[in-house]
């Protein structure tokens, strides 16, 4: 999909861009086009969003300037009216947006009278748990598809610098349509969003007692629940349609489940389960992996630290000492009661095994992850 | 719940502990009491995962020794007859199993004729995506739950020594009924394996253009998904009948959401949404943190990365060199092809930002993590 629907020579090199929105996603395009040599000016309805965003280098506040392009980062509701005022106030020669739905804001702006010659609808399909312009960070889009959802009327200078935008940003534009982009966001996003949420709201009934044995699949699992209330209440309504749809059929799977469990024999249950979860292993298969993942794969070896200070700073000298590049490091795993921890460091898989016998020989616990 | 039902003063020291399964949980006990000094045997009807658990360090191949205490950590439905078989052999003083699900085994136990004055119900909640003895670790159960599980027929001698196996791995043993763990587990993993598995299985049905735009969050909603489908399908059959009420629940509560979301108005679906999500913040907020976790908060100090060799070893070298301690490590972030990358550092809250300083005043991008 990368580069279909346009003509990588057209597209524009971007120097001055504005953002209407510094939560975390405005803020963090702010951050990336920084750090390319974007000019990024930043206007947000919370001047306090402005100045933080300012100071983390996202940019200077935007005093009416006109610039080539401006990207609408403000909650679902607010954008066709965003878009619309930059277009009133000339102060953008092409718009796009980031909205989690598409269809909805293009209709209503349609309704306002925005001008869809110039307004590229676009999605980066990325975040955090946290928000505001204090969770941004530059490389909030590296790796991550960024939706461009053109509609027939939308003009070329609005989709090139969209997608430039994108690309500028670290991210993979992948072109799609307003519709195509809700339905498939609808199965992807917001109906995992809400299970989610509903799952976790069961812990409630639980005795305290029952509670801790919720795992970390539990958590996994249910992690998407501590995202905003409000924003997402907002994002739901505004693709309800495809999302409706998507419930009631969940509803109905489960539902026939359900029957399954209560009243078929054994071997029926095991077929049916088994079934659900093959089905899911499909699923699970088509997901891309991370572009970076494929490109490399690292071996990976484990060391036990003492908990005392200087162990890794001991570990990560002596094996940079023996040339060997840490590629990537795993999270400390450690009970803070227990004597030792385990970090895991990434090496070039040719030497993953010589590092693990050279630090056993050493007298470090060392292993191979399999 | 800790200590709750026992004298902590009765528990046995374990000097000799068999293992009846060498899988992922079975070797990770293993290895977890191999560690403290405890000589462990090791049996499964597939001796090739005898002998890795063996040569990982996880005990010796079990040539009929009578052992003080022995765990069955096998698939389900082969639990009862494996506690009957230990019995009859003679071979253990007491017996504890590691089954996902307990009424249902003890339920064919007492069909069998198992003891169950020596047999005492346990499950520790532990597991990982990938199985076999390879993906074992000794501190697997660090920081875990194991949900101790006696009925009125266990035996105190029982009881204890499974509680000191739990204790001996490192983990936190709660004590439950084998019903209310059931019921409980049905909540917190059955019925989530379950949702995963579904919703991962729809991507399925999208084009392939559509997958793209499955970001993180459908990732870890999903990632349960990945899991054995005969382990699980033996494991919901096992507790069909507390996981298909709540299965029925949810399909009806997902029904009368897709009701609302298509025919009530705009306001009655932001209420609906907001009153969902709010009751997930609800349920979330009642997970316990780690325990490392609530012990210490520590300050969280982010630093930029060029991405050549060295780098890491640079920062840690020279944080180190200030005698501050670095408590934790946070994965890289990082795009391959970017020319930096972010690690983050725990360190104590009262030094964090005059580190944040100093960095920066070195030459360092850095920042404190909000």
């Amino acid at each position: 999909m990368v580069g279909s629907g346009w003509d990588d020579a057209q597209l524009p090199r971007l120097r001055r861009v504005g953002v209407v929105g510094t939560g975390l996603i405005g803020t963090s395009i702010g951050l990336a086009l920084s750090a390319q040599g974007v000019e990024v000016l930043l206007r947000d309805a919370d001047e306090a969003q402005v100045a933080i965003a300012a100071k983390m280098g996202a940019g200077h506040p935007w005093a009416g300037e006109r610039v080539e392009h401006a990207i609408v980062a403000t909650p679902l509701p607010t954008i066709p009216g965003e878009v619309r005022a930059l277009a009133r106030a000339g102060l953008a020669d092409t718009v796009s947006d980031a909205g989690s739905v598409k269809v909805r804001p293009l209709v209503e702006g349609v309704q306002l009278g925005c001008d869809l010659s110039t307004w590229c609808p676009a999605h980066p399909i990325a975040g955090r748990e946290r928000h505001g312009a204090v969770s941004a960070r530059a490389d909030l889009f590296a790796e991550r598809v960024w939706a461009i959802c053109p509609v027939p009327h939308t003009g070329a200078a609005a989709l090139h610098a969209t997608v430039a935008l994108a690309l500028a940003c670290g991210a993979t534009p992948v072109r799609t349509t307003p519709q195509r982009h809700d339905e498939a966001m609808a199965t992807v996003s917001h109906v995992p969003q809400l299970v989610a949420s509903a799952l976790a709201g069961v812990l409630v009934g639980l005795s305290p007692g029952e509670v801790p044995l919720a795992g970390q699949g539990f958590r996994d699992t249910t992690r998407l629940a501590d995202s905003d209330a409000e924003l997402w209440a907002g994002i739901v309504e505004g693709n309800r349609g495809p999302i409706a749809r998507r419930v009631r059929d969940l509803g109905s799977r489960l539902t026939a489940l359900a029957d399954v469990l209560d009243a078929a024999g054994a071997d029926e249950v095991t077929a049916a389960v088994t079934r659900l979860m093959r089905d899911g292993h499909t699923g699970r298969a088509l997901l891309p992996r991370k572009a970076g993942a494929t490109a490399r794969s690292w071996g990976w070896v484990g060391v036990v630290l003492d908990d005392r200070p200087g162990q890794l700073a001991a570990i990560v000298g002596l094996i940079s000492a023996w040339d060997v590049n840490i590629e990537d490091v795993g999270p400390f795993e450690h009970s803070l009661d227990a004597p030792a921890g385990i970090v895991e460091l990434a090496v070039d898989p040719a030497v993953a095994d010589s590092l693990v016998d050279r630090l056993t020989s050493t007298g470090w616990t060392a292993y191979r992850r399999s």
